[in-house]
């Protein structure tokens, strides 16, 4: 928890011993940031994400949105005795503050004192805020950017902190979409209704979402995390392009700007089940929002859009087992995650039902593999698919954890140029404390 | 082959569609370009050296010599119907000519027409020119730069082309420093006394070459490779930044400038071996070589130095099942290659001989399973210890072949800026061409 607003007064940049002096000498003031964090999304997604859109065997392969606003790269590494990997807390915590920490920490340096993040400073320099990702809106890397806890792993307490916590007496976070209802409406606590006697515009759904008016919203479109975007086959949760334009359309009323913070949870969601379609999935709605970011700021002089990971995940390859062809079209003709296939499957307990998710067309023995772990647990389903379209497709996992390369930083607009080369994650942070206005 | 100076004369550069046109109106002519290639060495190899270098389990670690010097990324897949993930002749080719090619080909573009190199065409300038490798001097990336082959397996017939192929009547290759002598000093030619003849120093020791004084050189250290870097214990088998050094001293005289080519060509290897402990060796021995050409271009207003990789290999992961903590430290103890290791082992048929090799202390267990493959072949030995390094360091890999990741450009001097963003690896070698003096 953080009440002092003198904390806040009193923040001085650190040295940034790895950047020259002469990039702070062009760096400008702005008004409005955009920071969108790919969590897990190291360079074999983004470059995986080239190859997926590539739908010929030919030619040169068109560049993703990211690729033209590529800038720079930043080592991700936490502060953390036992371990040299980061996870999501402790990254999120450096890009949030500019301080590097422990594993588990939610804006405490490694000393575990509170360290004001860039959402609660440009809440105290009078600017609007907003949260939006597609995990639960709690969870790890979001809750970085305006909690102070010890560890990720009080979901509860966070929650109330996003209500408690005021920054001169006003609401810290002005705009909060993503999912958590489960947290929010508790029997100890209904958070819900105190959001909306304070104000707060409240939705469930993306029709009451594109119908709400009000300048403060807490929208929460499911009990924790949002289904996977290739799993949804109703329309009413928003994509995250969707709940970053509700957001934009909000902060932006603000005179004084805003800070917007947006995260593609659950890339590292997949990386983690070692599940490519999922992830494809996931970095592509990530993408859209990307550009929803780069639509609003084009043509404007006081926005800054970046975007980064806060790591890698899962240690994914293009390409493995020496084939030297990684087969996206398999990728591509899924229609639905593993862990989707396996609930359905398990559900009609008729092997055929498969092809409703698949346009590919699986071998005799894939299938009869499949057909047997019917008997089991769902769990060895979803396995033996991930397996087979890992085969297929011929991608490589070497961990359902983090791992520890650079993750690249695309950028647009004002002081872009601040993040090119490359930087510690926890640079990042106190750049962006520096330049807000 | 390629005799025609006017195919050189006649060379235009192709539309760079994704570059803006505006870094080109800031683009100035170069008078000597030192273009060093990390074969493999895609952002795990690099981080993975920052990693290794903090001999530390606190504190932030400390930059390599690449990464102040970092401005960008490249794609590497290549033009190759059966393939989307390139072998180190296509890319060596784009990054050499400018054009994307099939897997396999030096010096063709995709319709197996010859096109010129930037090493060709510095000497068509009237510079000097040179290559540097560790691996046999007619190796694929190397040879990329100045043979034209449909396969890059012709590596008699590539030596002689680097005697017999001309640029306005003269030596297309001024100075040639690696590998490769059973290449060179043949049944059926000698081209060691054809370069001799001409005028060119040879050299095949280190101390030979310190003291050599001629402008031209052939200096060939071994059969056909070098040996890896870690496993020398003789002096005589120079470094890659003392061959890097050589090459400057000789090529820096002539007056119209140079284009000099380096590359690490061992760090691919040893991650086709999934050799962790060479591979950071080779790493660093090609890191030195990075820094000797800083040094040379330091203060220069005329010097453009460009550090890439023309793929990754290995699909190497910092850290993999689920361990969240990377340990260098098991590597650094790690005095030799598993190869050398292995060999050692089966000469002596002592499993306590290990120790010679490692300061790291095996498990009872360990040396039991090592003990073991002692009565079978010695590649059974080498992989058992490849298993063991990789286990304690926790190291992943998911192929013994390439991977399809974009990988990082490195640059310093005249005209880095153009680098920088993303590029296509073909865009290296048209850039290349458009600037040199």
């Amino acid at each position: 928890m953080l009440h002092s607003t003198v904390q806040l007064n009193d923040f001085r940049i650190n040295t940034l011993p790895y950047m020259m002096n002469d990039p702070f000498t062009r760096m400008k003031k702005v008004k409005n940031i955009i920071f969108l964090i790919g969590d897990g999304m190291g360079f074999s997604y983004t470059t995986g994400l080239r190859y997926f859109n590539h739908n010929s065997r030919k030619g040169l392969m068109n560049p993703t949105i990211f690729d033209q606003y590529f800038v720079g790269t930043q080592s991700t590494y936490s502060l953390d005795a036992k371990s040299n990997i980061t996870d999501s807390a402790a990254a999120g915590t450096a890009l949030a503050t500019g301080y590097k920490t422990y594993n588990g920490a939610l804006g405490l340096n490694s000393e575990k004192q509170e360290v004001p993040t860039i959402l609660e400073y440009a809440k105290f320099r009078g600017k609007s805020t907003g949260l939006v990702g597609t995990s639960q809106i709690n969870h790890a890397t979001l809750a970085a950017f305006a909690a102070h806890h010890e560890s990720r792993e009080n979901y509860n307490e966070i929650a109330d902190d996003y209500f408690d916590e005021r920054i001169d007496g006003k609401h810290k976070i002005d705009v909060l979409l993503g999912g958590g209802t489960s947290y929010f409406s508790r029997d100890d606590r209904n958070l819900v209704e105190e959001f909306k006697k304070n104000g707060f515009g409240y939705t469930t759904n993306s029709i009451e979402l594109f119908a709400d008016r009000n300048e403060k919203i807490l929208g929460l479109f499911a009990p924790k995390e949002l289904p996977k975007h290739i799993d949804r086959y109703l329309t009413t949760v928003p994509s995250l392009s969707q709940m970053t334009s509700a957001a934009l359309q909000r902060l932006k009323q603000n005179p004084n700007g805003f800070f917007l913070m947006v995260e593609g949870s659950q890339i590292d969601w997949a990386g983690h089940d070692n599940d490519i379609v999922g992830a494809m999935s996931e970095v592509k709605d990530f993408e859209a929002a990307f550009h929803a970011a780069i639509q609003f700021a084009l043509n404007r002089e006081d926005t800054l859009v970046i975007s980064t990971a806060d790591h890698s995940t899962g240690g994914m390859s293009i390409d493995r087992n020496d084939n030297y062809k990684w087969n996206p079209s398999v990728i591509r003709s899924i229609k639905s995650t593993p862990a989707k296939i396996a609930a359905d499957l398990h559900k009609t307990k008729e092997i055929s039902s498969i092809a409703r998710h698949m346009q590919l067309s699986l071998h005799e023995e894939d299938l009869k593999v499949i057909q047997s772990t019917l008997e089991l647990e769902i769990e060895d389903t979803r396995q033996t698919l991930i397996n087979i379209i890992n085969h297929y497709s011929s991608t490589g996992w070497t961990t359902k954890g983090h791992t520890g390369e650079d993750v690249p930083i695309y950028a647009y607009g004002v002081n872009r140029h601040m993040f090119s080369g490359r930087m510690e994650n926890s640079d990042i942070g106190r750049i962006l404390f520096e330049m807000i206005d």
